[in-house]
Order: C-alpha cells, then sequence, then structure tokens
C-alpha cells in the first residue's frame, strides 16, 4: 500500500506526450500554451499622452499657442517651440513635444495656453518601448488561458496561438444499483452521482469527458469497455468495481490487455483503494464508488494527473496551511483527508469539521470546500491543530 | 470621491429584484439556488452493508449457515438466528442481521460461516436515516451550483431545483482607437481588451454577457446606446468615454434617461473614475478604459455586484491576509491596489510585485493572480508588510 506522496510521485511519472495545435486566440481561452510567447512589437510603439492635456514644445515657457486639437487615432505631426496640441489620454503625442500638461492644470485664453508650474520633461508622456521592449516574454509555456492571459494576448495583438492538445477522457461507471439522475427512486438503488463529480469539475478545467454509461459488474463487460475505449481515449476514469477486492478479475483483465498495474492501494482515508494502471496508449484511473471516496481521489490524484496531461506547468498540489476550529477525528493508522468547511475570519483561513466523514455519507460535501490532512499517526485533534489544507476553491460561503 | 468600503457599501444598497424559475436538475450547474433545499426521504431509507461480507443473525455464535447470496440490489428478505447472507458493500441487509462480517476476517467451509472474534451488534452496517432524516437542510438558498452541491443534488435524487434567473447583462467600449481582436494592428491603435477581460470572467461565473459593440465616443451615439440597452438589460457595462472628465456629456445623457448617479469617483488606485447609476430597470456601471483600471475596478467592484445580482449570498469579498516579499510602490494620497504575484511557500501564501503598476501598462497581468492593497496614507512598503490580498483565483503558477 502506497503513502499519498509515493503514489503521487508514481502517477507524476507517467509519461504524458502531448500533441499541439496552432489555433486562433479566439479559441484559446482554458487552452495551455505550448510555446514561450512573445511581444512582436515595442509598447506603446508611438509615444503616448496619458491624460486629456496639451502637448507643448518648449520646457521654459508659460505661454504656448494652441495649433490643433488632435483625435484619439489621428498622426499629429510635429511642433515647434511655444507651440501647444490638444492630445487625448492614449493619444499620439507630436513630435517634439516636451510634456503633455493635464487640461485641469492649464488657463485657456484666446487660443492661448497659459501654464504657471514647472514643467518636467516627459511628464504625462508614455514613453516608446516603456512598457515592454520586441521579443519579451509575455506568457510561458505551460500556462493555462484564463481571463487574464487571455485578455494580455488579445492586448499584445496575438492572432495565433501554439496550445496543447487536450487529452480524451473517457469515463464508466460500475454497478447494477446505479440510477440515471431522470430515474424515478428505487429503495435500496442509488443514483449517479460520480459522473457528475467527474464531468463538471473536468468542464472547469476546460476538458470535455465522454460518459461510455454504467457497465455492468462483470469480467466480460469490464474487459469489453477497457478494451473498446483504450483505442481511442488516452486517460479511462472508472468508478466501482475495478477497484474492488472480492472480484478480483480487474488485474486479469488489466494484464491481458497490456496494462501495468502501478498501483492498486494507498493509505489514505476515505478511499484506499485506488488502482492506476499504464497501457500502451492509455492511463486508467479505477476509482472507488463510493462518491466521497471517488471525490477525493479524483482531487488527489487524478486532477494533478489531467493538469499535467494537459501540459501545465502548474500540475502539483497547493496545500495552504490552516488551522482547525473545534476538533476533528481521524484514526492513527491512516492518512486521512477529511471534508472540511473553510471559512475565512479576519484574513485568515479557518476550517471546521463537516460533521459526518463516513465514507458512505455524501450529502455534506454540498457545504464542503475543501479537505484538510490529518496525517497517518496523529488521530483525532483539537482546536488549533494546524494541518494541510486543498481548497477546492475559493467560494467561500 | 468615495472610498472603496464607501463605494462597495452604494453598490450593495442597490435593491436587485430577482425572478426565480423552476429547471431540472440537469441544468443546474453554474446557477444560484432560490430556495433551500430538503432531502424527501431518510438516507439510507435501507439498512446497507459498509462492506462485502456476511450479514448474520445470532451475536453470540461463531458460525452461521449461508443461505443465500445477495446481489447489489436484491432485496435479501430476513434470516433467523445461525443463518448468514452474503451482501455486497452498499447492499441491503437482511432483516434481523446483527451484523455484517468482513469477508476476509471469516472462513467459509462447507457453506458454513466461521469466525472467531467478537461481534459487535451494528457492525458494518450503515443504518437507517444515519445520514440523514427526512427533511434535513441540503443546500442553503443563495448557494451557488458548483460541482460538489450538484453532485450532492443528484446524489439527493433532486429533480427539480427552484433558480435565480441570471441578469441580462450588456457590454460596450467605447473609443475610435479600439480595434477587434481579428483586425491588423495600426499604429497608435489599441486592440479590444476589456471585452474579453469581461466576458471571461463572466462566463466563468455562469453570465453571458452581451457585446453592443465599440460606440463612437459621442453624446449621441452613448446616449442612443444606452437608451436601447436599458430596456431590454438589468446591467449595463462600459468601459472608457463615460468616465471621461473632459467630454462631461454622460451625466446629462444619464439625467435625460432618468439614471440617477450613485458613483463619479472612488479613491483607488488604479482607475480612480467610476460611474455607477441606477435607472428606473437597469444598473449603468462605467468602467474605466485603461485595461488596468478597467480590470481592477471589475474585480473591485462589478464582480460582488453581479454575484449579488445572480442572488449569491457570498457576495462580498474575501481578502486574504498576506506577506508581502521585497519592496512595493504606492502613494499615500491614494488607496492602491496593486497588481501582485502570489505565491505559496511552505503552505503561505506571499505577495511580489508585479514590477509595473502602471495604469497605462496590461501586459504583466498575464502573471499576476491577485490585487495586493497599500491602503491611503501607507505609501511604500518593504518586505514583511501586512496587506489584503484579493486572490483571483487557486491556480498559483
Amino acid at each position: 500500500m502506497l503513502k499519498f506522496e509515493e503514489a503521487l510521485k508514481k502517477i507524476f511519472e507517467i509519461e504524458t506526450f502531448i500533441d499541439c495545435e496552432e489555433i486562433h486566440i479566439k479559441n484559446s481561452f482554458g487552452r495551455v500554451v505550448a510555446e514561450d510567447v512573445f511581444t512582436d512589437r515595442m509598447f506603446p510603439d508611438v509615444q503616448k499622452s496619458a491624460v486629456d492635456g496639451y502637448a507643448v514644445c518648449g520646457g521654459n515657457l508659460d505661454r504656448f499657442k494652441l495649433v490643433k486639437t488632435s483625435g484619439i487615432t489621428d498622426i499629429p505631426g510635429s511642433i515647434s517651440v511655444g507651440e501647444a496640441v490638444f492630445v487625448m489620454t492614449g493619444g499620439m503625442v507630436p513630435e517634439g513635444a516636451v510634456a503633455v500638461l493635464r487640461v485641469e492644470d492649464c488657463r485657456v485664453e484666446n487660443n492661448l495656453i497659459f501654464y504657471n508650474k514647472k514643467i518636467n520633461p516627459g511628464e504625462n508622456i508614455n514613453q516608446i518601448g516603456e512598457e515592454s521592449k520586441k521579443g519579451e516574454l509575455i506568457v510561458k509555456k505551460g500556462t493555462i488561458v484564463n481571463e487574464r492571459v487571455f485578455s494580455a494576448l488579445a492586448y499584445a495583438g496575438v492572432k495565433k496561438l501554439n496550445v496543447f492538445c487536450l487529452p480524451k477522457v473517457a469515463f464508466f461507471t460500475t454497478g447494477d444499483e446505479i440510477l440515471n439522475i431522470e430515474d424515478e427512486y428505487r429503495p435500496g438503488f442509488i443514483f449517479n452521482t460520480n459522473r457528475y463529480i467527474f464531468e463538471k469539475i473536468a468542464k472547469k478545467m476546460g476538458i470535455e469527458v465522454i460518459f461510455y454509461g454504467n457497465i455492468k459488474d462483470d469480467e466480460e463487460s469490464i474487459s469489453k469497455a477497457i478494451h473498446e475505449l483504450s483505442k481511442n481515449y488516452d486517460i479511462l476514469v472508472t468508478s466501482g468495481g475495478i477497484s474492488m477486492g472480492k472480484y478480483d478479475f480487474v488485474k486479469k483483465v488489466l494484464n491481458e490487455q497490456n496494462y501495468e498495474v502501478l498501483i492498486n492501494k494507498t493509505s489514505i482515508k476515505p478511499g484506499s483503494p485506488l488502482m492506476v494502471a499504464q497501457g500502451e496508449k492509455s492511463v486508467i484511473f479505477g476509482l472507488p464508488g463510493y462518491p466521497a471516496a471517488f471525490l477525493t481521489n479524483m482531487f488527489l490524484y487524478l486532477i494533478p494527473f489531467l493538469k499535467k496531461s494537459m501540459g501545465r506547468k502548474d500540475f502539483d498540489h497547493k496545500f495552504l496551511k490552516s488551522k482547525l476550529k473545534g476538533s476533528m477525528h481521524s484514526r492513527a493508522n491512516s492518512d486521512y483527508f477529511n471534508r472540511a468547511i473553510v471559512e475565512l475570519s479576519n484574513g485568515k483561513l479557518f476550517v471546521y469539521d463537516a460533521n459526518s466523514q463516513k465514507t458512505s455519507h455524501f450529502l455534506n460535501f454540498a457545504n464542503c470546500n475543501g479537505l484538510f490532512r490529518i496525517p497517518e499517526g496523529v488521530g483525532d485533534v483539537d482546536e488549533g491543530f494546524e494541518g494541510d489544507l486543498l481548497l477546492f476553491d475559493l467560494e467561500l460561503s
């Protein structure tokens, strides 16, 4: 049984070969940049005014003749000593201008501009190349195109972008007790939950998951599903069945299809059964069926692997040190990743117990926004315990 | 000129009337729950086994006769003293069973189950209602349906959900110097950046923004745009022009159309010009044109208002106390929200300066993941300064 860090290391060692494609920047939101992106010109590439005001020539004068009003996209030409041109914020500054005087600091009379302060050369002029020279790095390879990266690329005038291809991901559930979300409830059955956990989080990450269905929990059906999906998908994810001890046909099926089992159990709770196997072209993640165990394994192991498979450089976990409010139960025999309600108080994050930590329970995940680790050997912990928090998002409700 | 907190208070005081609609849970991802949601049955509603094992009757015995193997969805009936039924994890436990003995702890011989430990009554049985009684709260009104809420609703068998209608949001830019993302670059012009900042962040929030175009920067064009959009949209957002001092026709236009100006400037940097006005049916946010100023105003003022307009209960800011690495420049005369590069070190967040804080610069936002506040009156700060961090997301690269 592998420890959490050992398992994660094995997962990160799986080689991922990712193709690239060139796309229009318009379609790049959520994609991962496959090569460093540089500026292709100076920013700005002309002298621009930082204010609405008068571009003037003659640093020692206190009055100027207004010779022109320059529109925002006009090329205002040049000015000589004693002359002024009205320019707008972001508009081009004429050649020969020593500074731009803010309109609210000037007095205008009969086409003359009066200014009674000291003129500082360069004042209110954005100089050519001051933001960036040509050829400077804007975005590093491996960066996901979020709204800020997207906007910066648009700002920089980038048209085509080399991005990593998205991994092709398929998912199936197993278990004859699983109902579809549209079905009427029947006692003893359960609604498919894992499908939605995975589909929705993958969607947030920019990955479309193909749901292959709920597969009958027998050797033939599972073997057939794996065989078919291995041909067309990079990553196969399953929930339930595949990780069960009793019907240990899974190893046999995987061996027959040339998969090497890398992991079959890790020391975390909830959800120690985890099957990770590497095939010729595909990787299989067999996650446990209980939704709480599925979700925990997904956040701890699958999501970082998906990020790596997207070509992201920031694929590893970001645990935040946080302090516990109240107490929290765990057993010393396992590495507990307890569901946590995270709240903000005076700018600090605090962790509260979600009441039930039972693997067979799931409803309280609706109010949880993180997993809080109580490492092996520690056991029950009390208020003030500082531990590693894996925050799901910043929507602290 | 309003201070940040004053402006935010005024914005939160704007009354938002939000309709509700009932939708199928399938379509609820990203929507906001409009009334508390409760369980409609017990969880579980039958006794279930927590393990693969033998449900047995007779707490003092050490051997049982195996009378049945019960499939995952079978209703196993009842057993009498001395009898055992094989049950699967999550499967129903027969009436009369005192406990389920884990398969790996038993010895099976000729249809007899041998067990040589003490049997604890209730062991490995998930009791009816132990997770939830009927009528318990699952999700509070005002909660956004993220992947965990969605999954918990699916798990609970919720079919129809009462959600808040999404606000109708329109956006236009102003400025004759603005190019479309598809256009060839021309010196002195700039590419539309604000459209993408806003569209992409709104999309992440679950709101579709209608882009009305780039409007000519004159009274007639802007008046016409506001008049048309006021009829059909709840929230109008503009960038540039509308907040400019010199061409102060905007107040006139707004007055003519029965808008009351609530805010026209706030003491933040970058981007003190901010116009917020309330009309009969719509609210206008006139944001400054420089992308850095636009983005800062959007995160500080517009996003919380959008969240509130969606019916979310968690609409206010979540500032995290964080410490500065290196130094950071600000002036004592304003409330600075500097762009920040946030990094994680030993589980703590640290803030680094993004080098340029100039309003006219934008490229470095590609690498920023937060805004770091240096309040009015403070000025330059050095390593170790603890301030309020508004983290954009947890993708710390």
